[in-house]
């Protein structure tokens, strides 16, 4: 931490501010400079002080932090990349040469239709699918998903050689989850929810963190941070799109973020163009995009008939857009040095 | 909701669109129009259908909603404001000519110093009392709260006469503050935690449901709608800032959002300007701003010693300066026809 | 400037970066620390330097600005608030006791309806009109304004001794509204037109700078250091809403701005709460909010036919809601010691 | 337009309503439905009316816009792609079947630099330069540019047989731009001074239209509208970033921007990752991901030194950067079927 007091800064208020550090069982260094002098302060657990303090004293101009909020994430804590693989055949690995293909509706909505779809997929080649049965919707008055009933479903589609992510939403649905998946997703709405995420992190199944729809990057590491310190290593992290002012699209697909994770964290980073568009017209493109832009997967909604999807139908491709976009995606991936 | 077919849309593409309202049990009214096409939909559960299935159908301009997305929270749904009261001595409402001031600590940090506190704040003229026991701190390494050993102290501080408020975050804290508080809060991360959002409509206690970091008016009371859905009516709105890019404070105080609640809505809302700015030069202002847009309420950051504050120092005030403020939020609360 | 080596930088990587530091004519004095090595960057025309250029460099963690872009226009530079006073009587000031209102059209449509307009304020007490003649519209196809032919118009409500203040464009405009009007205004779509800005430096008369779109308080403020750096120190800031993903107003009107420009910058700042809420329902709230912040004036729509108004109807006052908010924003400035 | 009345209107509120659209000589259509009345307007110049005006009426829900605020940039005016082409040799199209690959420094700063980059990039096989001469910087301290003097240099360069795009920011610098360059660039912060738009409509060069940093879809395409309607079809839309709450990058590069232009515009449309990331990490796979998601073309910063850049040296690419990514950008246009 650096405290940088106002050029001009009286004698007595930079020793309030020293007094006050001392009484905190921190050591400040006085580093007098043209403009202006710094605290740099140290010793015992400068991480844990709030920053702002300090702000509001008389004299202060700026109080910096020069460590990443960060920690079990961040690239300081482990250099390397780390490979999240799911349990069992086939290998699944996040995070190395080859891009993972998630697919599948966006609500588990019946049993002939989902295992028709996982047949399909299969076939295409995907090994991981997607479906929710737990559904945190907007308005109460929307369609909540199957829940347990759903999970039933889940089995038979395993047992065709497909993993499968869905969504916990609390307590009760992340022991289903865990009982009958092969990863735990944590939607946006409860990046933050910090009581998930400490439970999550004592799970043994591996888990996708969505990227809350206001969270910055260090909002994103710091939820990680609770899963990764509760013991549970396997995160993988996705970005879905975030809030602002633009409307040509349901959120704005923020493709930056995967240069900077892989800059500053060990994690894998997903991409999922759907929820992020919310329109299948522009989810190719974005898919696209997501992988030249460096991308350890991708999370397509499809559906076997979109149009009568309970949930999100107008992002969910036809299962004969995503066959003709699954070699797209190869060619991709084989331009930027990966495979599919 | 109201489908704008574009101006040439084929017999065909019309027939398409109509042909799937039908199938879903909806009739579909064709009005032509100078420009356009218009399909007037109706019948059957038109708000459960999802507006955006349509969207991308050929031929189709526009999906136009033409009802609200929230239900119970509306003025449409119940006309007159509604009152929200705390159970017990002395009375406090939320939505009368009253504006509540509520004021406290960030955390509850031990109890002597609470006690204090509290005595102060009742000797101002403050009936209610704030203070975290369960804190969602972004980081797992920060003041996680006291957690259940700190309900000892909230019984003590409300022998004294004084109501008290408290976050829960999952159902063990509930539970907790179900049986030890006056007062729910819900918290901004976690205000689409649709699952705690249920368990709250179950409860006895009135609720106070902090806006979302990017939660829409819509998203507000659609959440608000899971609480009233549930069968408990008591629900405070509470706006604490939004993410923007301006940087000057933490969050963006959104006061316009009073003004709007108040034409669209019967709920009470009030202000946090604390969380808002983030920093306790510009809480002052806010909260007299804040009753000057009409706010119901306001809630107030106070700390014995903020210096040395285990969460958010920077924006608590000192008590001096509370009692500084308090005949200010007088006089403005006058000057705008309310009393505190 | 502050450069924040990594943990482990090695002593060629700082090396690089202080022989790079040296080259522009800087000093670097090297602090060690606990968790970093610190580069205090002095000398030389420091300010000049792109603090970015360092941030790239192998084992640079972070670089940091100690000192505020801004300049002219901030406390540091002159601790005193300035007063802008209009030429002429009667004495009109932003930045003292007074808080100023300015009222009037969006555009000015008509001699006979402006005229009849400013006698009805007049009598109210306004001193200061606002009505528009260069309109920046965001179609081509919008009204866009009266333009020269209206300027006969301001001369003769003028001439009922009322100021007016409207908006300049380019060069063209401002010669008109140095002609014939008391105050320049510079809308928010160019608070960035650097060109017309140094122009408007150059000018006799007061300028009203309207923040941006999406310009943080830090903009703002180098914005006007680019008027005040030409000679002209008359500026008064203008909060006018801010873009966010918020959909219940047009914008979000940021009041926060209000006393952290108080806190950095000696320059008046008032409040257009018509632009900002787009709703004339939410109008009258705001404005006595934003004077409960501690704006030195309040901007606000006014028309005596809003229904028929050629640009921002919905956003004016009808001539009697004005009336009925006049005493109202007296007694509020009464609450916060201020005056009308 | 449609104007929804709320569900119990009255009679006479509906005639209100029609009353006043007769006045302003438009035609309403009545259209009674389940939960409301609906009025769809027509007739007349129905374009120009400010919805708003209808807004705040009593018993009105809704206004809505059936038609888009842009016509002359939309597809529904001109169904096919436009293509730009810059004049004479070699031929350079923006909107076909080729990606335009743009690169030279932020600004041009020296005769010798810019013309050893000029002669680098040429022999790389890029054909198009960028590079300032008038910069619209954010503080009047900073570097400002060569401007005039700068365009000698332009000469030189163009005799290699590059083409060059800069900046034109007020009419002195546009008349050295047509004078002097093949393609005149608007930039962000100008892209609603609709005088300099105006004045760009009449040119003769083609003009590349940046996107502001708050601008939606619909602002972008009525700044277009601006231009086409003076008479100048030759304009290109540049994506650059927008201004968000996220810290990671400067601003964040909203790439789905260009699938949702490529449906509703037949403008072609660039990207520029430079100065939306304002990182050179992240620019190659920026650069990449644009070219995935369909962009025209892709404008890169390149310094022969970055680190003594006088502006934005931290975005640019070094030059041996810069060859490394020409062919990976290569390979992603032949990947979605484009080519360099």
């Amino acid at each position: 931490m650096l405290i940088v007091m106002k050029q001009g800064a009286s004698a007595s208020e930079i020793d309030a501010v020293t007094n006050h550090l001392r009484d905190l069982g921190l050591t400040a260094q006085e580093i007098p400079g043209q403009n202006c002098t710094l605290l740099g302060v140290s010793g015992g657990d400068v991480d844990s002080v709030d920053l702002n303090t300090f702000r509001t004293y008389s004299g202060v101009q700026q109080v910096l932090n020069v460590t990443s909020p960060f920690k079990l994430s961040g690239r300081e804590y482990k250099r390397d990349d780390t490979i999240v693989s799911l349990p069992g055949r086939p290998a699944v690995k996040f995070g190395g040469r080859k891009v993972v293909v998630i697919a599948g509706p966006c609500s588990v909505e019946g049993r002939g239709q989902a295992l028709a779809l996982a047949r399909e997929l299969k076939a295409a080649g995907v090994n991981v699918m997607r479906g929710g049965l737990f559904k945190p919707r907007t308005s109460p008055f929307s369609f909540q998903g199957l829940e347990d009933e759903g999970f039933r479903i889940l089995e038979e589609i395993r047992a065709l050689g497909m993993k499968f992510v869905t969504e916990a939403v609390d307590e009760h649905s992340l022991e289903m989850v865990e009982a009958h998946a092969d990863m735990i997703q944590i939607g946006a709405r409860n990046m933050q929810n910090f009581s998930l995420l400490k439970r999550v992190g004592k799970s043994r199944l591996p888990v996708m963190l969505k990227r809350g729809m206001s969270a910055t990057l260090e909002d994103l590491l710091m939820a990680a941070d609770y899963i990764l310190s509760g013991g549970n290593a396997n995160v993988v992290l996705c970005e879905r799109g975030i809030r602002t002012f633009a409307r040509h699209t349901r959120n704005t697909l923020d493709l930056s973020l995967i240069p900077a994770i892989k800059e500053l964290s060990h994690l894998p980073i997903i991409v999922d163009p759907s929820h992020a568009t919310g329109d299948r017209r522009y989810v190719p493109p974005m898919a696209l995009a997501a992988i030249a832009a460096g991308a350890d997967g991708v999370m397509v909604e499809v559906h076997s008939d979109p149009n009568c999807a309970l949930s999100d139908g107008a992002q969910s491709l036809y299962p004969a857009q995503f066959r003709e976009l699954l070699p797209q995606m190869r060619a991709v991936a084989q331009a930027v040095g990966r495979e599919i």
